[in-house]
């Protein structure tokens, strides 16, 4: 029989011993003695037969309702370390070890499923020890490349150095993970004072730590900004890790934690030409309770629009917010040089840059936007290359 | 005192009869009876003057953080129906009368604001009278450009008609929303029969009903499709309101719709060169518990990864949802002119195709995408210009 198979690889050195049919599902014991349930459906749905499972796209044709809701297996055996089941409709289905294994759904299984590469919280004492590149060294897909990708994933900071001082340098580094997401402010954007501004980003004012573009349903999920010119007084660059923010947040004021996880706060972009508007808390968790995302703009705010009954509570949590936005423990401070990039999670690391002074010199920098989906994606197809 | 406007206009027939100083705000009693209370920290938050906003940005600069926690009016008077305040600690601040009231959060105003216009749900009754405008019509902002920007929002499916038949017309008609938002497949995308697909849209097959890149956090929210051949036998267009849809199982199999709006399903992009994932329930609900998208593609399922226990409920849920998908009373089938344009809300409406034989003739459509925040934007900057 036929399989299509995934891209993955599924190395294993574990066997289906014992399939044993039971009621509404095969009970698969492992050569490791783990014990797998497989209901019938979701065997039968995961088919991977040339019938069920279109040979060029990987995509499956079949679909579960063209089965009977009493389907059942009749047979099941062992099949080089695999499982073989026949179906009561006549179908057969093959299933690899490897792929079986990597899917099974028993406690045991989800839970190492579950585990997650660990998030590395940071603060002011790693100003100096930032992950660190070297441009040249993204150009190819080695080691270095692999390691920026994870470094961008885990650490939320990174600093690239090293690029040319042509402009859309950045482009070209960005489109090493992927395309560039285009927002409203164009595909790359220059970060300079200037006359007619539509931004606070494009004055010279201090610019107070934020994530990029909360007014919108997905803020851009990384950001790089590449430095041109730096010659003038002040301009500073400045990051906290809205992680390290959020957690310290939760174990010192956990009721302003709670206000802040579950109180939608506005945001709204002021423009002659658009108006985007989000309403969403600042602090979002996923489905664990663990902060999925930060999003975070005091000048893009609009009026809090919450019970009155709550609005002294919602003050009380903003402000305590904005105080650890400026404590110097969780900042980061360095001076951009130029044919520096910064590449950052924007959805997690607030950003902010000191005032500066036009009159002194030049400042120049180029950004654009790759979202997190585009950095996972490209992730996993390394990894998947490399095995 | 000069004050940074907002860019909408506010028109108010009410005005502030007496403000009243409390302990922790502002009562603040219009001249129709509604009393609104404004803390202070909120007003001093939003005090619109040329010190807190930037006059070009029109973006705060004041931070709250600035003024002390114990912060209180020690006067407030109407001034032209708005209100005047005086801070303790000197700054004083005036708000319009039509601001102020566009943004009162006393529980009528908040009430009154949560209006939403009403989604049309639909069904194969309306195959003949979908909304449809010519393509020369939307080229200027006149009363049908609002209608149609107005109808995608509302109705969420519309036919344009009268396109050229000139490679990239579906690009044009998209950046007459906004940009177009690249994806994997590009900025614009080809769906015809290809000798080597990375999807299931590339070939013949039969499509069943689904949404564009239910494998992305953030799924495209319009999606436009172009028809510039449809010469032949089969390849019909065929739409299923997900509203409609969602609603159904709501109210015929509440227990599914419970399973379905809770349980995260995986969708899972299978192509050598990118390996897009995303964990969500096919019914995602907002905050108010209303049907806020659907995610869904039977060809782009991983296998679900859900308890054992909960395993027969969750094929049982899906088993009902793929049953109303095929329901023909819920399906529009409509088959595409060449100059014909789809232009739908992908996280709403479901779309499929029928099998076609390419050896009858050409089938070409073009398409791309464009985010719901880009259509939002769209209709709030039309609809400010012209009041």
């Amino acid at each position: 029989m036929e399989t299509i198979r995934d891209w993955r690889p599924f190395a294993t050195e574990h066997r289906v011993a014992t399939p044993q049919i039971a009621t509404d599902h095969i009970a698969v014991t492992w050569s490791d003695g783990r014990v797998s349930p497989f209901h019938f459906a979701w065997l039968r749905d995961n088919c991977p037969c040339r019938l069920c499972v279109h040979g060029l796209t990987r995509e499956q044709t079949f679909e579960i309702i063209d089965t009977p809701e009493d389907l059942a297996a009749t047979e099941a055996g062992c099949d080089a370390g695999g499982l073989a089941v026949r179906w009561s409709d006549g179908h057969a289905s093959r299933y690899d070890a490897g792929w079986l294994r990597a899917h099974a759904y028993d406690e045991a299984s989800r839970a190492e499923r579950n585990l997650r590469p660990p998030k590395v919280l940071w603060g002011a004492e790693r100003a100096e020890t930032l992950p660190q590149f070297d441009f040249v060294d993204l150009q190819t897909d080695g080691p270095d490349y692999l390691a920026w990708l994870t470094a961008v994933r885990d650490v939320g900071l990174t600093l690239v150095r090293g690029a040319p001082l042509e402009p859309d340098t950045v482009i070209r580094l960005a489109q090493r993970v992927s395309f560039v997401r285009e927002t409203n402010f164009g595909v790359r954007f220059d970060v300079e004072s200037k006359p007619n501004p539509d931004s606070s980003a494009y004055t010279a004012i201090n610019l107070p730590p934020h994530t990029d573009l909360p007014t919108r349903e997905l803020q851009p999920g990384l950001q790089f900004l590449h430095c041109l010119a730096n010659e003038a007084v002040g301009g500073d660059s400045l990051f906290v890790d809205g992680l390290a923010l959020a957690e310290a947040l939760r174990r010192g004021h956990p009721a302003d934690f709670a206000v802040l996880t579950t109180t939608p706060m506005e945001f709204w972009n002021k423009d002659a030409a658009s108006d985007y508007r989000c309403s969403a808390p600042i602090i979002a968790l996923d489905g664990r309770g663990e902060v999925a995302e930060l999003r975070y703009a005091n000048f893009l705010r609009g009026p809090i629009d919450a019970a009155a009954a709550n609005m002294p509570a919602v003050y009380r949590a903003y402000r305590q917010f904005l105080r650890l936005s400026r404590d110097p423990a969780l900042r980061v401070v360095r001076r951009l040089q130029p044919g520096d990039v910064w590449v950052f999670d924007n959805r997690r690391v607030l950003h902010a840059r000191t005032a500066f002074d036009p009159s002194t010199g030049r400042r120049h920098l180029q950004g654009c936007y790759v979202d997190r989906d585009e950095l996972l994606s490209r992730i996993r197809v390394v990894e998947r290359d490399a095995t």
